[in-house]
């Protein structure tokens, strides 16, 4: 019987499995199974092994350079433009974050960008690298397929571009805020078609602007930017900050991963680097954090609300959840993953049981 | 008879002897002057001249250092903390952002912070000022009155804590973002009360959750964040950004400087300067800015939709509009300018006339 649930391991090394019988280097293969598996297991479910079967169709079309030269192109005292030589973009931006760390601690805070990346999972991951350095971890990316037309536009010259933030903190969670700038992001509306959920209103319209809720027909629609036009000016700027600045696709450039698997995506990401010490001390500024998190999370609550959330709480219990009971699987993605371990001759998933 | 529209220079000239009359000495008066009329001139009218009786009051109060040593308290080769002295948040962000350029002309980019600032005017006026030097700006602060609960919460621990974004372009009209994480920035509030206009819903609900119209009731509810939960994520990280990690007030340290005209509200703003030399060649980036916009401007629009607007060509229309027909002020406003001006003992704003 097939399994539903699997453990954060399991799922790490069977991704990891499938990279290396897909041409990945050994070590890459590892960093991009801990990384993938870090998104199911914080709850990124658009995120994590749910891409696993498009990444291995693109690699095998060949729209995936598995030996490249990940190299910094251009580089000052405080930044860097990495070129990710079409590399997956999870190995890109983990190096990347690990140049503005060390960047930043020269310098107090660093911005290193990249072009011929390609989708590099949740946001939050590289933003979060920041924390075991106790600094501030800002994340920027343009998404890897347009759902999102101007405001007041019908043409999708604009992706959901993602914004992260990972904030250390003393005895707290630390803040982590990863966000679409547009109401859902378009990994959540998969997850919803790949578990055969409705959308909720607000998620998406079509292009008579009428409520879209069905999300395989999410084809006919485009996403909603929040706040109206100012998700729309915000989509715009993260857009050029990790696009246009880093000569990545933006705009009409952007390939849509979703209908192609070959052509060279050019994924333009950006980490920027605080250091709290840079600015005052780091002991107080964590001191300063909890006690902020403290004030809200006590805070008088609305009507219903049982609890008042900081972000990067939920993903935390997540975490702890799903390292005690395993990570739940949808059944389609349970089949699509064993007809993939059939594929790559590989131990398929569910044979590796929960733990 | 009291003229209803004012040009820009009289507006300056009137703000700029206001300040001179309070005690501000006349390089900072004119640089607050120009600051603030520049506010009006592109439209952002809840931070122009209508702050000047706000302003006087806390100055009259004692509130305002009229003589700081406003100094860099801390430094790094990308980054500095500005400490304010409790100046005119105009003079403390103007210099901020000018050592920010510097900074970035030599290490590609730069974030400087403030501590014992005060309230500054239009994000976007710092953003810009990046433009002059074909660098992009990006601005944070912390807002000077606590009108957002935590999502799911009353207490009104969060501010409008603003975003502007100021992007080169080289024959379009640069990109130019400025917005509150609310909805409506509470300077709209204050504008709509001064007009005797009612606020659309979606503005601000009261502590029972229902739409709040009237903005003079402002002070029963609390402002509504873009996104829901998202924007509470974002007010509450631009809020550590621009306020705790610089040492200034965040939470529950934030002064209503709405109520209190005398407490040092230590207000907390940061800039960051990049420099698109940087990561590429400026006049690629600029013809590549430009290109997409006219993507955006050209495509195809919505139902009813007529034009499809960039961030910042509203503000810019506004500012050859008001450059050729002056700036209109409300009644309620001229008569306290008037009112001010009998107080300051200096020419009415009134009797200045049109041009």
């Amino acid at each position: 019987m097939i399994q539903e649930h699997f453990s954060f391991e399991n799922i790490q090394l069977f991704i990891t499995d499938a990279m290396v019988a897909l041409g990945v280097p050994k070590k890459d293969s590892a960093l991009i199974g801990e990384l993938m598996a870090k998104a199911d297991l914080q709850g990124s479910d658009g995120h994590g092994i749910i891409r696993l079967a498009p990444y291995a169709k693109r690699i095998l079309s060949g729209g995936i350079n598995l030996n490249p030269n990940i190299k910094v192109k251009k580089e000052k005292l405080a930044t860097a433009l990495i070129d990710g030589d079409n590399a997956m973009g999870h190995l890109v931006m983990h190096k990347a974050t690990q140049l503005a760390i060390d960047k930043a601690k020269t310098t107090g805070m660093a911005w290193v960008g990249s072009h011929y990346s390609n989708h590099a999972g949740p946001a939050s991951l590289y933003a979060r690298m920041a924390l075991e350095h106790d600094m501030i971890g800002l994340y920027f990316a343009v998404g890897n397929a347009n759902h999102l037309p101007p405001w007041g536009g019908i043409d999708m010259l604009l992706s959901t571009n993602p914004i992260a933030a990972a904030i250390p903190t003393r005895d707290e969670i630390p803040i982590v805020l990863d966000m679409a700038t547009t109401v859902a992001a378009y990994g959540k509306v998969k997850a919803k078609a790949q578990k055969g959920e409705p959308m909720p209103e607000g998620w998406m319209i079509d292009k008579h602007g009428a409520p879209l809720l069905d999300p395989k027909r999410s084809d006919e629609g485009f996403l909603l930017p929040i706040g109206g036009y100012k998700g729309y000016g915000l989509s715009l700027v993260v857009g050029i900050l990790a696009g246009t600045l880093n000569g990545a696709a933006m705009g009409k450039d952007v390939i849509d991963f979703n209908k192609d698997y070959k052509t060279t995506t050019n994924t333009g990401q950006a980490i920027a680097i605080i250091d709290p010490n840079a600015f005052g001390d780091i002991e107080e500024f964590k001191t300063q954090t909890d006690r902020l998190i403290k004030d809200i999370k006590n805070s008088a609550k609305m009507g219903n609300t049982s609890r008042i959330w900081l972000p990067g709480e939920q993903s935390h219990e997540k975490r702890i959840e799903h390292l005690k009971n395993g990570i739940a699987l949808p059944q389609t993605l349970i089949e699509q993953l064993e007809q993939l371990a059939n594929q790559l001759h590989i131990q398929p998933l569910a044979a590796m049981g929960m733990r």
